[in-house]
Parts: structure tokens; C-alpha cells; sequence
């Protein structure tokens, strides 16, 4: 079937299905992929370990990873592996293998090498991520044992192998697409994990994206490092950059549908690769430990302004406090972006929040009762827009956030080393 | 009386009280001084309106503000006042008077205005403080009429004064000293307000600091700046810079006791208000919202590192939450140094919690049951030390913090516009 009766997977206002993408079953896998998942024993229960594999030999692929100056294991191990060229990828979860030193190498090279085993593919064709507790001894005979057995237990659903991602995820993050190109019709699908410790640059937390189109290393790359910078680079949940950040996107070719640079076929293949990860990128926000609602700061101005005020608005937890509260409250933000432009003094600002006015240069403005109501119901919903105006021309930003909770603290005073 | 028998002002392991230190009455003003506060209706209840004056027409001041691009009026206000010999401060609660526009402007000056004329003082001699909700009106003829009464109930106790300055804090935070120096006997007192919204830089939320010694502004200024970058630029409560930090130093000279640069007597009252700030900057920390224990996070390494990775450390909500649960949470704390520190990978990092090692180049120790349980008993306490190494030399900084509770959230996520 080419498209489902159930809600689109493209639920948010902010990112649009483009015309020429259909919804497929959302844990489908284009040809030429197979996946599985599989309990290993990480976690004290579910899945968690996953294993994602091409069977075509001419397989291109592109990678990103966090810049954070402490990696995981599992990111240094890739980083070493040939990323234009990978054949398959391991993931685990429930630890993420992060400063056990040497030995934690070992484990990440073990478990590539387990994959590249059951696999028949070159070591270095394999990508290792991994995601959970840091700083705690990863039990490489189980992970190892996990990839065997995984390896034996691959068919063409997704659907364990993202479930064998998540850690503190309220649910798995997936999408298949059917993707209309001018020369053909291709499949496009994405499995997403992340919930805390999100503040992605240049990557996300873990992030798998496959496709059967035929496309060069060097073109993927591109199109990746593009959609990228506009979805995961642009969200935050409680503005912490994890050590373990991991995207992979894999092209088989199996559908034979070649997609050029500079061509139709590449701007509609990207334009779907845009809203798949957008809309990934949202769910990991929405996901946010504890998160009720997603902001989003459009941040218009001066160009070297617009980005650290969006990003002191997106992680102060006064601003993500209010949005927790449904409370429309304009001062954090002015307070925020008062932090952030340490300089600008004065700083006359305009700020809308769900359409409305309520600061102008710098001054509040008095609203009517009746303009109240209906603005701290616009609030209390899913999704809530902030736009600020800054001093100065030739910039905009946007960045997703979620709000700070109870639950937020609960998970993260609790969830132990 | 020279000292009571009642706990010590210096409750904190990282302050000394020194040797020529003794606590006087906490709410004891030293001479020239008076001060009162009201109840003027712009909180909903208790006071909110403190006037504090020095009677002493050669009174010396120093001021220090936040650094924020976004400022409250009385800020503004203040900053055009003569800052040097200031003879009064207006304080009130309830109500920072942000982003009113020249309406704003007008009431922080009629409230200066206010206490000149109650005070027969030129309104340049007044400085004008205030804290609370941003974006409202502050009720000007609530306010005037507040200074006006307060002035007729000035006496020679902080109390009122002090508890005029609070909003979420837990309770005030006061003291006086008596201060032996090479010259003779003077009297040091302070009171602060902060419980959310601290990151000063260059001040704090609201901190007042009197003294009879007999100081030139310029020594006075030094001793300030020094002073607070050693107390309040070290805290941290939400890393949310306020838009309304203001500290002010007044120097009434009524003990006849004269302070020269670079003497013995600078030394010592030096050393005096060194303690006091440090200790009033640690009750606000301490006060931070819903919080339960103090974090110290000192780091050393490379000169240019040290500060970006304290900051990173002491703001990361995910370390907050750690110190919060009494989880010797390691891996957070080297995740947000990585973030804080992108490109200085391969980060090998040493670090230490209440003296105990935890990792080693990058690596975590593997400990023995018995010291984690020692561990783990050692996080439960009040108060908390983290140690980090970093690759260099020259550089050592220190940040105190305040946990992340479940307090914080409520309170944030229901205090209003």
C-alpha cells in the first residue's frame, strides 16, 4: 500500500509533507535493507541491540557525529571506519561505552568486528553507536552475542531495530516514505532515538536513515550536511551535547533510480530527506524527558545576533519552565535574550508569541482582557511559536525546544551512573 | 555584645570567618546608618519596600549591575546616579519594573525622587533597586507612598530592610561583623536577596553592604570589584543572568576609622568583606529554588579552558539533577566539559568528588564497593566538591551551584507574568 488511514506521521505545523511523498507502513525498509533487534541483556529488559544492514554491494553512505571533546567509544570507532562506503551498522543501548579507555575501544571494535563477521563485509564497512549510561564497563560478550544473534534474525522490518534504540524514549521515532523523483519512484525511511541530553550539532543523538536510490557518496554527503544543519542542528531539550551523537544515512541503489547532483531528481529527494528529519528532530524534542509541549524560536535581527539569542531563549530553564506552565511569560524571554547580547545595550526588542504582539521596542504593550485568554489558551496547546525581532538586519533562526518538567528532573535525578 | 551564641554566619566549609572577624547581631547596621522596610501592597502580602540611609553627608559608594543588554529601570536609573556618593538606596519586592518602556523609567525616578526628598538628600545621592515579576507595571503611588513611610520608621536595625528584598527566597540573608583592623574597630554589615534567576556577572540579584570604616570611593571601588568577582561572579543558580543585578557598597566613615590603599587596614577590611560576600553569594546559592545542596566545581588546566568548562559544568541541567539525587553522576560531569571544550579532543580528564578519584586520563577507576558506598554518603551532604583536571597549566577556577529540584520547576512553571 502506498499510504496508511492512520495520523500522518508529519504531525507538526512547522514541517509540511511535500506533494510528491507518500506514507508507507512507518517500520518498512526500502530494498536492499534488511534489520533486527534483538534483548541482549544490556538493559535489565527490551531490546537493545539493533542491527541495520545493505545487501547490495555498491552501498554509499554519509555520517555525521556529536563535536563534543569527550566521544564514546562507538564514535571514535566509526570515525576510523570507511563512512562513504559503510554496509551495515550496529546499535545498542542501555550504555553508551563512554571513558572506559582502552577497554571501551576494544568493546566497540568487537562489535564491529561481530557484525562484519555474521555480515561477510569488511570491518571498516561497519558503523557502531551507542547510547545509555556513561562511564560504566560495556559487557562486550553480551553485546557480541546480541550482534550473532541479531545477524540471524534479519528481515526487511525496521521495527525492532528501532525499538532496540531507546533508552528513556516514551516510544520508538520511524518513518518510511514513498518519494515520487522525476525519474522514479524511491523509498526513504528513518529510525529515531533520543530524549535527554540533546542539543545536537552537526548530528543527533542516534539517527538511521536508509534509501534505495542510487546515489555517489559525495552526493549524499551534501544532502545530508544540508538537512541536517536544518532538523537535528536545530533542537534542543535541556541543551546538554551528548558524547555519543550518531547519524548514519545508507543508499543502497537497489531501486535502480539514480539521483545526480544538481539535478530535479536530487531537490525532491532532499526536499523529502528535509521533512523526514525535521519531522525526527520534532519527535525527539516532543520526546523530551518529561516534555509536554515543543517552542520554537524564530529569531529575526543583526546575523551574528539571531543564534545565541534563539539559543539562550531555547535552553534558559525560565523560559522552558513557562512553556511547562502554558504560561505566556514575555520577561524570560527578553531576560534571556538580555544574557545573550551582553553589548547590545539597549536592546529594543519586539516579541510575538502565537501570532500576537506583546512587546514593542522593548516595551510591553497593554492587552485587553479577552487578548489574554485567548493568548494563554494558544499556550496551553502541543505547540507554541515564539518570534523575536532584534536590532539589526540579515539574519533568521529558528530552534525547537522542549519545556522543562517534573518528570525531566524525576528521570535524571534518578537514572543512575 | 560582640558575638552570639547562635550558629555561625560562616556556615560553609569554603569560607573562613577570619581571625579578626566576630558576628555582631545579624541585622545590626554599623554606625550612620538607619534603615526600615514596609508593607506598600506591591507584593500581595509582607514587605516589600526598603529605604536604607546613611547620615553621614561624606559617605563614600561603590555599585556594581548586571551586565544584561535587557535592564530593569531602576538599573538605568542608578547607573545615571553618582555613584560615588550614593547617601541611600530604595529597595522593593514584587515587581522588577522591566520592559514598562519610559513609563518604567519614570517610576524608578520618582522613587528616587521620593527618597531624596524624605532624606533632604540631592536625588543623584539615591540608588534605586528592585526585584520580582518583569513585563508588569510597578505601582508607582504604591511605591512612593512605601519610601515615604519607610522614611519615618528609620532605625538602626536591618531586619525590615532585609526582608523588604525578598521574593522566592526561603528567608533573609543578613549579616554584621566587627571588624578589627591595624587602625581600630569598624563594623561591616550585608544584606542580599537571590534565589532564582542568578548568574551574576559583576553584581548579584540584590546585595547591599555597609560599613562606618572611612574609605575614598576609588578604594572602595577596588575592593568591590575584587571582592565580587571572588563571591557572587562564582555562583550559579539557573545560569540566568537577571536583568535587575545591583550591588551596593555605602561607606560612612562614622567610626572615624580611616582605610588607606595598599595599608595593613585595606588588607584586613579586604579580607572581611571578602568573607561576607562569599558567604551572602553562597546563601543565595544555597536559597537557589527548591534547592537542597551546593555544588563547588573547581577546575584546573589550561588558562583559556578552566572558566568555559566550570561554566558548562555548573549550568548543565543534567549535573544539576546528578547533585540533586546524591549521584555521583562522573559522566555528566565529563560530557559537559567535552561540550563546553569541542576541539580539544582527545579530552584526558582527571576528576575527584569529596576528594575521592574517580577518573583517571579519560578513564574511569574501577572503585570497591565500599568506596562507592562512601561515596555515595559523602554526595548526600549539604554541601558538595567536584575536582577536574584538564590538559594544561595556569588555569584554576572555581563555581558554586545550586542542584535542580522538582521546587524549581514548580515554582518557575507557576510563578507569573
Amino acid at each position: 500500500m502506498s499510504s496508511t488511514a492512520q495520523a500522518s506521521f508529519f504531525r507538526s505545523r512547522w514541517v509540511e509533507r511535500p506533494a510528491h511523498v507518500a506514507e508507507l507502513e512507518a517500520t518498512a525498509l526500502p530494498s536492499g535493507f534488511r534489520a533486527a533487534g534483538v534483548a541482549a541483556g544490556i538493559k535489565s529488559s527490551g531490546l537493545d541491540v539493533g542491527l541495520l544492514a545493505s545487501d547490495e554491494r555498491a552501498t554509499a553512505s554519509a555520517a555525521r557525529f556529536t563535536t563534543s571533546a569527550v566521544l564514546g567509544a562507538p564514535v571514535i570507532v566509526s570515525r576510523g571506519a570507511a563512512l562513504e562506503r559503510l554496509r551495515a551498522v550496529v546499535a545498542s543501548s542501555g550504555n553508551a561505552n563512554v571513558a572506559d579507555g582502552e577497554r571501551g575501544i576494544a568493546t566497540a571494535t568487537a562489535a564491529q568486528a561481530a557484525a562484519a563477521d555474521v555480515l561477510d563485509v569488511p570491518a571498516d564497512a561497519v558503523g557502531v553507536a551507542a547510547t545509555g549510561v556513561i562511564g560504566r564497563e560495556l559487557p562486550r560478550q553480551a553485546l557480541v552475542a546480541g550482534i550473532e544473534r541479531a545477524g540471524g534474525e534479519l528481515g526487511p522490518d525496521a521495527g525492532d531495530f528501532s525499538e532496540a534504540l531507546l533508552t528513556t524514549d516514551r516510544g520508538p521515532k520511524h518513518a518510511c516514505l514513498e518519494v515520487s523523483l522525476p525519474s522514479g519512484t524511491v523509498r526513504l525511511a528513518g529510525q529515531a532515538k533520543g530524549a535527554g541530553m540533546v542539543a545536537p550539532a552537526f548530528a543527533t543523538v542516534l539517527c538511521f536513515v536508509e534509501t534505495d536510490a542510487e546515489l555517489d557518496p559525495q552526493t549524499l554527503d551534501l544532502l545530508t550536511g544540508v538537512t541536517v544543519k536544518r532538523s537535528f542542528d536545530r533542537t534542543t531539550v535541556d541543551g546538554q551535547l551528548s558524547t555519543s551523537d550518531s547519524l548514519f544515512v545508507l543508499a543502497s541503489g537497489a531501486s535502480g533510480v539514480r539521483v545526480e547532483q544538481e539535478t530535479d531528481d536530487e531537490l525532491a529527494l532532499g526536499e523529502a530527506l528535509d521533512a523526514l528529519l525535521r519531522q525526527l528532530a520534532l519527535e525527539v524534542v516532543g520526546d523530551g524527558e518529561g516534555a509536554l509541549r515543543i517552542g520554537r524560536i524564530v529569531v529575526r535581527g543583526a546575523a551574528e545576533a539571531v543564534e545565541p539569542a534563539a539559543r539562550a531563549i531555547a535552553n534558559s530553564p525560565l523560559v522552558k519552565t513557562a512553556l511547562h506552565g502554558a504560561d505566556p511569560n514575555f520577561g524570560r524571554i527578553l531576560a534571556a535574550a538580555g544574557q545573550a547580547l551582553a553589548g547590545w545595550e539597549p536592546l529594543h526588542l519586539d516579541l510575538r508569541i502565537e501570532g500576537r504582539q506583546l512587546v514593542s521596542a522593548g516595551a510591553v504593550l497593554d492587552l485587553t482582557s479577552a487578548e489574554l485568554e485567548q493568548l494563554a489558551e494558544a499556550v496551553g496547546g502541543r505547540e507554541v511559536e515564539y518570534e523575536l525581532t532584534l536590532p539589526g538586519e540579515g539574519g533568521e533562526t529558528e530552534v525547537f525546544f522542549s519545556d522543562l518538567s517534573h518528570e525531566y528532573v524525576t528521570l535524571n535525578a534518578e537514572y543512575t551512573t
